[in-house]
């Protein structure tokens, strides 16, 4: 790239600069750069442009004529347009035995997560039918598999009995009209291109929920697992509740010892299996299909013994219709449709934070790309279909999708395979799970929600950031000693706080230089770093706000007190107060004013107040506000170095 | 400061150094500088004492014997012990003097504001005798004048009039809990050190809810200026109901001539004092003693001419007792209780911020430093006793501040000055405001609110930050359409939507060489800043948070793309991202994630991932989490000059 000024600016270059600091000659000092005043509309585009439509989605449209325009249309709404062209028979094999290993998986897995939901089995198996399918046509995750998950289950098992008993009509009534509305949630962020709101739950708080989520979960299977009953067993989730009445059923006899064994000996095996998949990456299909292994022999045990009639308790009959209409049952008026919208908003996010995370996870893993609200109006839609189709809430399956991954999978195919195979399964399996036992579906689920606990992340959370650490813990601790709710307010306040306090209280740092360089930096960072006799060079580390414009002032003018009394005993006077702006983003009409009310202070004290670095967005507002006349516009230099050359050319630098 | 690598390193400083970027020798490069590990309980500490204790209040109790201990806590809690030993006549001179013109100006508007409050007029003058008296012994500000204020005494008025009927006793003893409570806020917040929380009001918001205030305050003064009885005005304070309540009444002849004549001739003439006032700071009393001319005057003319008898209504009888006790007035059970508490947690915060405001303003101008947290325990002091003494919520006035200032005051002796002046009024001068028409009170608070319209910091603003004057519109007209209440929530809600939207999605810039010095800047900063072919520097202005963590690297890539786009004629592919991170403050878990998966992605894509500057909690969590042995420690750089000489050597920098 040419640049015109070269010529000229060779020439002068060596005799002028030095870069160690020395002053023999003053160097060539570069203006500061004064932006063009900024054209309003322009700027307001670009802010809408980047929070709203950061991926330029109309990109492609742009110089396309109308007929293909119509088509490119189609194919953002269904991106299946745009990869089936491309797809073989070579990607099908993948697809295939993808799609019937995690149909192995999910089969049990479902029938175990509406147990959570409080639901029959079949409302789990419908559910991974109709969404699946739909994911198919409209998502961008290659990767992802769709079908009931066990924390929204237990969410929304939770919030519909605090307002129904789960054998009511109105129950079942309640969790489709919550479906419905957590997919029109959903869609609405996508289509509202609002997807970055689920950010704002950390990664850390994600963390401390789900493991948090997991031990909930885990311990609802006890119920399965030591054979009690529901009419004995607490309708509680938390962890105190829970151990209470087992403790009480365990004491009053009401545990089924032969239920134990089955499901002791059925949770060995699939942990060993998991063990084994674990240590071999080539043998994941062990982890895989040993859920359906479990099923089929421990079936087989109970119909050859009759454990049943022992008191083991069995799945029993599940409807063998697919998917009946539920549209009717949906609330669309009336206090049960307000219900309806506000567990659907919290089932909706949960699922939707759960789907994104994992469709990022295996995006970046593979090298593509998941478009964010894309994805949300495809989870959204299948939601709404779903609701319609005796489905409840579906979203991706951390588990699942591993195996989808592991198996081979190349596209959303998979899905479509799965959703079949289930459908088939409904229609000429369902007799066969009917003497399936309880235990070993509580077994399953218990050995899926174990790697939901993440006991490394949260290891390198406490190394990384203590404050991060407090979200993930109370998130945690919030679910499994009040509520799954409970916890996820707890997160979403303390990684609030935590965005705040950053912003109320920023850091700042005294700069040093760094030895045989012009560069300036933290003196704390690197303690070799030599301060300038008579100047003080400040750093502040974050835009200035109302929020903590006040404080910023007040410090710097506290680290010039301090300056000066620690320097005591040399007596050297503060002549220069140098303020590096680098990390100073943004400026607001507040901190425009704790920096006037600074610099007289400063004057006051005979101190100059000098600014380096000021970046665009800071210059412009300085300027808007008159602020360099104030100060003089020959006190703002582009770097410290400059800053420092210029304010005290006598003072020796190498001290 | 001695540095003791310096010999060494001055031996092969100029031999290596070039500091215009030719690369003839590859130029010494600094290390980063590697934190030692942190000290857990020294960084929390560092945290604790930043967010609460910023100005350090045990400094000056160190190494002190008991007994001074003591007399310094004393002090710390009554600053009057400290700067009262220094007093003398000379101070008290000028004290008298301001104290006196105060309470002039305070008597007319403390009358005005109990009727803002729907109280009767003694309620507004007890408020200016006890709270200053208990300031004047616990304040740190000089200057500011405490007594009840025209936005607090609308906001109050507001709040109770919803609950009860202002003639019942129920509603004066709700105002003296709420004035109770917020002195309990005001205290609480201080005791706690969490002062730091009216800062999220920003500046912008304060213009606008206060010029919002203003006109409100001056539409309620059109009943006493037009005449109009209480019972045919509206009780809303939006401007819509206000003027159909006036037309109303003018068309059904509910006004009165001779109270608009008397008001309207006052008002002209408070106007004039105000304009000579501004026009020459030295007859600033002009103005200052305008109102009590025109309380005299027109008593005067009213007495003499009956014209109470034509219908201009008076101020009445006022109780001539002084500061009967209220304590059993105060709700302290029962759902009085909780009302009582919510409006005064709301009262205390606005006149907390109001006097917050004003002390700093006028410290600022006479160089001294108001304790933020010591004067809440003072406001908040003085409002606890002022409801057990028959008062209102007060705070600092910022037209009778402003008067105090300009009169000459040196310390908080004036506020005593005027206390007792206030207090002889009430029991000698009581009666002769009598017959002082409420249109000549009406007056003298329109010409006073005016001064809260700041048309100028507005354009200010709008000039400046777009978004700010966002917020400041939504107060405003939030205040003068719908209610106080509302005006402040859209501000509080505005103000907290600009700090997320900033951590959401922050900036981000393409930075180029400045020609003739190793410094990289913005290139749209600096037009004539030239990139280094095949090298991408992106610079990320903003900490790096879960909220942002993921927009950061998609718009990183996105600048790749773009960049590889942009080059294609000239075919140079990128094999160097530079990120520079000196603006990059901090990071947390979902940061070190996305920098992970960016990492990813660059690999596949054949290009390296460089880091430049990162500072201090950057680097501690980079390494906590392994990040610099994933992409290379030697890949982190001091500055981005450094990173480029090492990446490209053979490249020509001077393109």
């Amino acid at each position: 790239m040419p640049n015109r000024d070269n010529k000229d600016l060779d020439m002068n270059q060596k005799s002028l600069i030095f870069p160690d600091g020395q002053t023999q000659n003053i160097p060539y000092i570069h203006k500061i750069g004064v932006p063009p005043k900024p054209n309003l509309l322009k700027e307001f585009k670009t802010i809408v442009k980047e929070t709203f439509f950061p991926e330029d989605p109309l990109l492609s449209f742009k110089d396309q004529p109308k007929s293909r325009k119509f088509f490119l249309g189609l194919q953002a709404i269904f991106p299946i347009l745009e990869w089936g062209r491309s797809y073989n028979i070579n990607k099908f094999r993948g697809d295939l035995v993808a799609g019937l290993t995690i149909a192995s998986l999910c089969i049990p897995q479902d029938i175990g997560y509406s147990g959570l939901a409080y639901m029959k089995p079949q409302y789990g198996l419908y559910s991974s039918v109709v969404p699946p399918l739909v994911y198919a046509f409209m998502g961008t995750s290659r990767d992802i598999v769709i079908g009931p998950v066990s924390v929204v289950s237990l969410l929304l098992g939770t919030l519909v009995r605090r307002e129904f008993d789960p054998n009511t009509d109105e129950y079942l009534r309640l969790i489709f009209t919550a479906t419905f509305f957590a997919g029109v949630t959903q869609a609405t962020l996508g289509v509202l291109r609002l997807g970055f709101l689920i950010d704002f739950l950390s990664h850390a708080a994600v963390v401390g929920f789900m493991g948090g989520a997991a031990i909930c979960i885990a311990l609802q299977q006890l119920k399965g697992f030591l054979g009690i009953s529901p009419i004995h067993f607490t309708k509680e989730t938390n962890i105190i509740s829970v151990l209470k009445s087992v403790f009480k059923s365990a004491h009053n006899g009401w545990i089924n010892w032969q239920t134990i064994v089955i499901g002791a000996s059925f949770l060995a095996f699939l942990l060993v299996a998991k063990y084994i998949g674990k240590k071999n990456k080539k043998l994941f299909w062990v982890p895989a299909i040993a859920p359906l292994i479990s099923v089929i022999l421990s079936t087989f045990f109970v119909y050859i013994t009759h454990a049943d009639d022992e008191g083991v308790a069995i799945v029993g009959k599940i409807d063998k219709r697919i998917n009946p209409p539920s549209i009717d049952k949906i609330y669309f008026s009336g206090e049960n449709l307000v219900k309806g919208i506000r567990i659907g908003i919290e089932a909706g996010m949960i699922a939707l934070t759960e789907a994104v995370a994992i469709g990022r996870t295996f995006a970046s893993m593979k090298d593509y790309k998941v478009d964010g609200n894309k994805e949300m109006v495809a989870l959204g839609t299948m939601n709404v279909v779903g609701s319609m189709t005796s489905c409840y809430v579906a979203t991706g399956s951390f588990s699942r999708s591993a195996v989808n991954y592991m198996a081979g999978c190349h596209t959303a195919v998979s899905n479509i395979v799965m959703s079949i195979v289930v459908l088939l399964s409904i229609k000429f399996l369902t007799p066969f799970l009917h003497y399936t036992p309880n235990a070993i579906i509580s077994s399953i689920i218990i050995s899926a929600v174990i790697g939901l606990i993440d006991i490394d992340a949260a290891v390198l959370i406490w190394k990384i950031d203590k404050f991060d650490f407090v979200a993930c813990m109370g998130a945690f601790l919030g679910v499994i000693f009040k509520s799954v709710e409970t916890g996820l307010l707890v997160a979403v306040v303390i990684s609030f706080a935590k965005i705040l306090l950053q912003v109320t209280r920023p850091r700042t740092a005294i700069l040093g230089k760094i030895p045989m360089s012009g560069v300036y930096r933290n003196i704390e960072q690197y303690p070799e770093a030599s301060k300038i006799p008579g100047v003080l060079i400040v750093r502040v580390d974050s835009a200035v706000y109302f929020s903590n414009s006040n404080y910023i002032k007040e410090r710097i003018l506290r680290w010039l007190t301090e300056e000066e009394e620690n320097d005591d005993l040399q007596a050297t006077k503060i002549h220069f107060l140098i303020v590096e702006l680098s990390p100073v983003t943004d400026i607001d009409m507040s901190g425009i004013h704790a920096f006037e009310e600074l610099y007289q202070n400063l004057q006051k004290k005979d101190v100059q107040l000098v600014l380096a670095n000021p970046g665009q967005q800071v210059l412009d507002k300085l300027y808007a506000s008159g602020f360099p006349d104030l100060i003089g516009e020959n006190k703002i230099f582009l770097t410290v170095a400059d800053a420092v050359h210029t304010c005290s050319p006598n003072l020796n630098h190498e001290v």
